[in-house]
């Protein structure tokens, strides 16, 4: 299967009131992308929706905090008041969430995200083994990293790890863009999905995507607004969602008024999981 | 499509600590279910798991709460304690949860959701009108029925409805059943789809199920709890899933873990929805 990307608007919060209430809803995303395996999720900006200032701080710190190593959290998140919430939010509990380990099981071909830190001159790994491990490598100081174990204990050293040497579900990444309109145009070998009550049914589409997507590298989602459709969205940029093949709904017949973002997530990335994974 | 009816174990709230949090988990389920047109939620017992007393009967009045138009609420909800989060909870809007209407154009044929009330011995049912309507028929005094008016404002009439006066999605029932081997062996014409992570994955088995529902009246989708699961809760009832065709695991390669209860539910729903709706 390809990459799976996303991208939610940054008014994904305006339907609710509270922070614990958005904070749970991006739980809610958050839990969504991974049991799917999402690599990506692209933040667009929606011109159409009123929302508060502090939501799009709120989506990105939580969603990213969330995707994080327990190991790694307190180094990579400091004190912060979006965080007011994380304590009562589902844990992930992806391959990359690695609990503590004993470093003395520690082997060489080891892959974990750790953070680079420098002591005294020299780089180290901090990879929630209890002890730092030397780091060869550079100019990554403070950064978040996946790093594979190149020995074993207790001559432990790490490098950089290659997408070859990451095997599992290893997370994903939260990227803000400012236009819908210009990161569909930007992508490359990529199937974009719109979802859209006014689309398609999924059925209908169902075989020529999957012949389509074995020729991509990724594949894109792209979900609306509480308040505001893709069409609209797009409509306010100057664009269209005409030049796009596949604008589905997923949830023909639905027997509420509304399928909430949180829903739409969850519902479609099942489809999608269930029909393009083999 | 057949009748969707799904079944639920009393122990699904075991993994949440507080009451607001079992009240959120409760309204994932019956948003949900109502999105996807569900028509019965059976919850059996699970005499494996270890919960709270008082859980089964959050679950129960909160489902029946929120499939139960706003109208109609005050009369047969009286202040309880386990409605004390009601308030903070995402409503349903289905088709059933008619607003406040104008009843100069309640008009015959019109259907709705009532509550039989008696009034100087004559029977009436609230339906949301503003006023009473005098209601033709016996022995529902008290009980939440499905009215059909029988003529047109000012000589509002109301009689029961029946299953061919309601077109659209009209809510689900909650019912409640000791044991769940027992439950799939006493539904008939029915397509019994038990999910589990040990599964087929639900391609495989998708032709033969749109097959086989098109000649059944319901299919019953049997969820297992957040510490255990189906096959665990049939053995310690001294049954087994191997009598029942469709073991289905509808979240192949999954990223995470676990997938939890209430995104079981609605992954689940959705594929389905998907596959047999048309």
């Amino acid at each position: 299967m390809p990459n799976l990307w996303i991208t939610i608007p940054d008014s994904s919060l305006s339907d609710e009131q509270t922070k614990r209430d958005k904070s749970i809803k991006i739980a809610q995303f958050a839990r969504a992308c991974s049991i799917f395996r999402t690599k990506r999720v692209y933040i667009y900006h929606d011109a159409l929706s009123q929302f508060e200032k502090d939501d799009l701080d709120l989506l990105k710190t939580i969603l990213r905090y969330l995707d994080t190593p327990q190991y790694l959290r307190k180094i990579l998140f400091p004190m912060m008041h979006q965080l007011q919430y994380a304590g009562i939010l589902h844990p992930i509990k992806a391959p990359h969430h690695r609990v503590l380990e004993d470093i003395k099981k520690a082997k060489a071909g080891d892959v974990r995200t750790g953070v680079i830190v420098k002591v005294k001159g020299q780089l180290f790994v901090e990879v929630g083994l209890g002890s730092l491990v030397p780091f060869a490598g550079e100019g990554l100081e403070g950064k978040r990293v996946n790093v594979k174990l190149t020995s074993s204990y207790p001559n432990l050293k790490a490098i950089q790890a290659t997408d070859e040497d990451i095997l599992d579900y290893w997370g994903y990444e939260v990227k803000e863009v400012p236009s819908l309109s210009k990161l569909l145009a930007s992508v490359e070998k990529t199937a974009i999905i719109i979802t859209s009550r006014k689309g398609r049914y999924f059925k209908n589409i169902e075989t020529g995507l999957a012949e389509h997507t074995k020729n991509v590298q990724n594949i894109l989602v792209v979900f609306g607004a509480p308040k505001h459709g893709v069409h609209e969205i797009l409509a306010k940029e100057g664009a269209s969602v005409r030049p796009y093949e596949y604008v589905v709904n997923m949830f023909p017949n639905q027997g509420t008024e509304t399928v909430r973002l949180e829903e739409a997530v969850l519902g479609t990335l099942a489809i999608l999981n269930s029909t393009l994974y083999s």
